[in-house]
């Protein structure tokens, strides 16, 4: 009997229709309060882009931009090539739903653009040094049965859990997994990026009504890195610069083994209160 | 006599075409080593959405993706609103240019997202901390006469020349102006946001091939906030987190006046050796 599918894999999967567009659905596996887990909508599009056959080279970039609420259901993803030079493509990728209203007419729900390029054996240098972390086996397991589904689709470990102990700053460190374990690749990689939790909560040690506007993931890993990661638990660190006017930002790094910095990644999140 | 417009206002001046489009050119006073600087393109992207009557709300994030050279002369932007809400909007634009070699065929050399929202009385932090430099005043200017001509729009202020005195890590801290002075809107605050030079010229204490692939800007300016701002100096500061494979990351912060971060920005860059 074959092994169920990674939900990992099901929340991504794509299906190629006759236009070039992909369709898929929100996966209710990484649902979030109102919607799916911004980082699998950044994996579903980056997913688009890695599945067209003119694609060459590996992510180096990847921005989504969240344009509204991702409903229950299908929904499809068309992409398209704007540049291809040598060494480097330029893509965009737009994910629409039909309204169930009766109507054709559609919704864009997210926007991104990503660049591919190929990697070379250059000088290479990490000037960032990774954050210290009691080792993830003296740890536990994040667990909050009332948090949303996409919480139980990774292993979070802390050494103070971020909710009950508001720090006077909103930096924290964790180790990140999937859950269960799976072979990290560009994919899994960008959606653990949106993993850390917004940095308001943190800060203010309360929930506020919040959503992610802009996410930008920069990818730092080539395939061996990635192989050499497997489903290693990465070491993450986030914290915010500011909260102003109803939008702040935040940073993070995802750290794998041998202190690889495999992705940093930025956001800016709308905040009410 | 009127006085001659400011070579920002000229750089990014675009003229409304029949259909929808804008038409500009790239900027001989911003020059680059090959094409115009950068933060010249993200400005003119962003003025052309500024330009559009449908858009409302400042602007929250833009993301430059470069996907090309831009070649001397005339230039065009299509912009297109992807998602409008009550408070945010959601736009995408693109700059191409026709090949010079009598075909119609023309290239697209920069893709951008941007998120415009409407900033509120809320409960506001800076977490960030500016960093220290000495008294504008107390400081020369930068002065390369070799350097390309958009360092002379710039009136750029470093307690250590950047390039003579390479540091040990790519850190550096700078007073930042248009030159001559300008007061700050939103399109010389993006284009401020790639002023800062390539951190692996720091690192490594020569200049090596680069080209920045993909910009990030996150605005945390309001209206008002640039009214305080006028044409006073910003303070700015940017470091890299990683050099592999032939992309580094750099990511910077523009202080203000009263301790205001102005923005906060990130990219990745090309680099060659």
């Amino acid at each position: 009997m074959p092994a169920a599918p990674h939900p990992f894999d099901e929340a991504i999967g794509l299906e190629a229709l006759p236009d070039g567009a992909f369709a898929g659905r929100a996966s209710p596996a990484y649902w979030n309060m109102v919607g799916p887990y911004g980082g699998i909508t950044a994996a579903q599009l980056l997913q688009a882009l890695l599945l067209r056959p003119e694609r060459h080279g590996d992510p180096v970039s990847l921005t989504v931009n969240f344009a509204g609420p991702v409903a229950e259901g299908r929904l499809q993803i068309r992409t398209q090539l704007m540049r291809s030079n040598r060494s480097t493509q330029h893509w965009t990728a737009t994910m629409v739903q039909t309204q169930d209203s009766g109507s054709d007419s559609e919704s864009v729900v997210a926007v991104a653009m990503a660049v591919f390029g190929t990697r070379r054996p250059v000088w290479s240098h990490t000037e960032a040094r990774p954050p210290s972390i009691a080792p993830h086996d003296a740890l536990p397991r994040l667990s909050h049965p009332q948090a949303p589904a996409f919480t139980r689709r990774y292993d979070l470990r802390f050494e103070r859990s971020p909710f009950e102990h508001p720090p006077a700053d909103s930096s924290s460190t964790c180790w990140i997994a999937d859950h269960p374990p799976r072979p990290l690749d560009y994919p899994a990689l960008a959606s653990a990026c949106d993993v850390f939790f917004p940095r308001i909560f943190l800060r203010r040690g309360k929930l506020v009504p919040v959503g992610t506007v802009s996410l930008n993931v920069y990818f730092h890993a080539d395939a061996a890195a990635l192989a050499e990661q497997g489903a290693t638990p990465m070491l993450g660190a986030a914290q915010c610069q500011i909260y102003e006017g109803g939008y702040f930002d935040q940073h993070g790094e995802l750290w794998g083994r041998s202190q690889r910095l495999l992705a940093t990644t930025h956001q800016i999140v709308w905040y009410r209160e």
